[in-house]
């Protein structure tokens, strides 16, 4: 039952799309629940109910005797512009500070607010040790060395049927499994370049980008990004015009950290770029599950003729954090990623490739998908009501439609690299300061923020104390 | 009961020491059922499940009426001479043929005496999948982020554990665990070395030494080394005077492919050479635990009092095939290895981890080990005595003390790449030709065998074959 809407919860869904839509205003009263229960022929305990989930995540507040009120803060604060990085050509230093971040994150006490991962609680983790319980008893024992890379046959027939329900023509051999997306995404660009080369990377982007990049001694161009939109069509285009770039990596969908969805026109556009001057295009799509939307939105591999892309994902953000599967449908490179990677780990852990292929064949994956999208959307939701009520009234926010993070740009003065260290010494809070998703020091006033637990009072006051240590 | 030696394998064994030792010569009658049964105060019976055991492994035949002879053509066979690498500093090709054997061991229908990895029948599959479930159902969910590298804590103490019971003083900060050994050993050459850098590597070596220094732009010298001591302490020497070696890397236990094992005196003399020059040694040790002998020999990690050496090991040979879980013990890097894992494949599988940890603190492992020891040393034995008895009698053959592997030198006109070309298309046989250990196809005449499965009549049939094509 918990795994369908009930209708509360399409009323209240309802109601919150009118106030979305600047229907009813902040400050409006919205209709007594006698009134909206004629009109909608349900019983005053299901408008009830449906008032008291808006009120819960702050799209309303109650006044006693007079009713419900559209919040006054919604959608208060503005949306971040367009990055402005300076877009030269140059070798990357990752800041150090990522790994004391994901260290803080690990500790027990901590409200996860830097954190990378989504709320582990999300996943089916008994389910997934059935199944692998399962596996090994039926399993070959030849399997250990059967299912060597390119990996399990069973899990890339799963994943290539996925692709092919989303509308993307994609074969069993173009897959290669690996140990989680970071591996798919190392090796891929270990595939397209070597040591020198320049590669053209978000800004701001993954810190794993950074990290991969400066590994492998390429330089990188970071091309200005929009909050909404992505990676910069023009910017992009001037900078494969101006520089020799050998690969470009970007995320479509979920950009992390900005949360970014690209226009279908957009990724249309970022295609023909590549295209025109031969450039591989590592598309990191590792959110792609995690969309609000009732339509799942389109990778640029979808458009890809030629095989230029290599779409990489896992199962780590969306069905089985810590199994570290993940995979590259690498295109025209499926070989060198194939070779590189019994080089390099040889392959993904074998049970666990099996048990996932079971799980996503046999399981209930989609019903899970469905729940999980549900609850990150709602979560989502109700963090960016908390900050639009507590933080000051410059902060700039994203609005992403999928994926678990927000990014917010704070007033000028404020270095969120310091105010982690505040919050970790004195408030068992982390943040993931800006500073992480670029080289030089950029993004000193932004954050990411994780919103994948749930809205907990634990949560809210941490919300609070933060906001509290940037005023 | 089958985990203890019974008394007929007691009187087997000490005849077959007697054999060795050549107290009793090839040709010479040894005592007669009655006799021995009444020297050893046993039954005939067990005298003579002795002796066929005996003839079963190929160090006795029978004649009817007459009793049992010592096999006419054990040890008949030279040891191979320490080999003759050029030692020149230069970038490393690998031979793209490994990929084309590894693929070809993965045939169902092939004898794999090519294979690298030991029988996968030989493991406990199935009480590592209760062990799996076990803790997959009690695993706290937010385990998938706090196992993050350097890895879980649990696994980390159990190996320390063993390392301090084989009297190697090891902390649990010093253990990184990894996606398996090739990833500890891609790691850490990574952590130690930079692209143009020039490392010494044994020659042969395992062909992962060099398609990982290939893959990192690395130069290599190829070094003397000796089939039954590893590499050649005065080649070493000569050649860290004459170039700039930024790092060794070498097996002191069972060399891939040569099996050979180092005397303490030599491993106290390559750590002295490397020490005086502060070179860190990679030491590969991934068959530590597969040794023949009562006593476990020491790795040069347990000589290390600077931090030098980076101890790489794995379960994938020992316990745990296709569940890619290794770990490199490493010394004064253990803080870059841990920040390029989490950029390369952020952490191995955390169930797995887990369940490792449980298997090996609690679990029959010690059990499982002695068992497997005694079923590779028999195997190996069987598969020498054959190859004593099928193979012209200018091969040479090594005599190793552990692992599953025979290095092989056949008559100089013999190119093994070819013959396995043959051997594939015609006989469903697979082998390691000795070219994929060096990078310049040196050892044409060389091939490695994996003796690690059941000598069963298809195993004997395919050695025959082999050896007629060799003929």
């Amino acid at each position: 039952m918990s795994l369908h809407k009930s209708r509360y919860h399409e009323v209240a869904a309802e109601i919150q799309l009118q106030i979305e839509q600047r229907i009813w205003l902040p400050g409006d009263r919205i209709p007594s629940i006698r009134k909206m229960s004629q009109i909608q022929h349900i019983s005053p305990m299901t408008v009830l109910k449906a008032y008291e989930l808006l009120e819960s995540e702050g799209w309303v507040y109650a006044k006693i005797r007079s009713g419900y009120f559209v919040s006054a803060h919604l959608n208060r604060l503005a949306i971040p512009k367009q990055t402005t990085p300076q877009m030269i050509n140059r070798a990357i230093k990752i800041n150090e500070h990522v790994f004391d971040v994901l260290k803080s994150c690990k500790r027990p006490d901590i409200v996860p607010f830097g954190s990378a991962f989504p709320d582990p609680s999300l996943f089916p983790l008994r389910q997934l040790g059935l199944a692998l319980a399962k596996t090994i008893k039926t399993m070959p024992v030849q399997s250990a060395v059967t299912e060597l890379p390119p990996g399990s046959i069973a899990l890339r027939r799963a994943i290539a049927k996925r692709y092919i329900r989303d509308g993307i023509d994609v074969s069993i051999d173009d897959i290669v499994i690996t140990s989680g997306a970071m591996e798919s995404l190392g090796l891929s660009l270990m595939a397209v370049t070597k040591p020198g080369d320049t590669v053209a990377i978000e800004s701001p982007a993954f810190y794993g980008v950074l990290q991969t990049v400066e590994r492998l001694q390429l330089k990188a161009v970071e091309v200005a990004t929009d909050p909404q939109l992505g990676m910069s069509v023009d910017a992009l285009m001037a900078v494969v015009e101006r520089h020799d770039i050998k690969a470009c990596w970007l995320m479509s969908k979920f950009q992390n950290p900005l949360g970014a969805l690209m226009s279908e026109e957009n990724k249309l556009a970022i295609r023909d770029i590549l295209v025109e001057k031969k450039i591989p295009l590592l598309e990191d799509d590792v959110y792609s599950e995690l969309y609000f939307s009732e339509q799942k939105p389109k990778p640029i591999k979808a458009y890809d003729e030629q095989g230029l892309v290599l779409h990489c994902s896992s199962f780590s953000k969306c069905l089985a954090p810590g199994f570290r599967v993940g995979w590259v449908v690498a295109g025209r490179y499926a070989k060198q990623v194939e070779q590189l990677q019994l080089m390099t780990t040889l392959s993904a852990a074998v049970p666990n490739q099996l048990a996932l292929a079971q799980f996503v064949l046999h399981g209930n994956y989609d019903v899970h998908l469905r729940k999980l999208r549900r609850l990150l959307a709602g979560r989502q939701q109700q963090m960016q009501n908390a900050i639009e009520l507590y933080f000051p009234s410059e902060t700039k926010i994203t609005r992403p439609e999928g994926g678990y993070f927000l990014w917010l740009e704070l007033p000028a003065h404020i270095n969120t690299a310091n105010l982690l260290q505040v919050l970790l010494d004195e408030h068992n809070i982390s943040i993931a300061p800006g500073t992480l998703f670029a080289s030089d020091n950029k993004y000193q006033n932004c954050m990411r923020i994780n919103c994948s637990y749930a809205w907990t009072d634990k949560t809210k006051r941490a919300l609070i104390t933060l906001a509290r240590c940037i005023h």
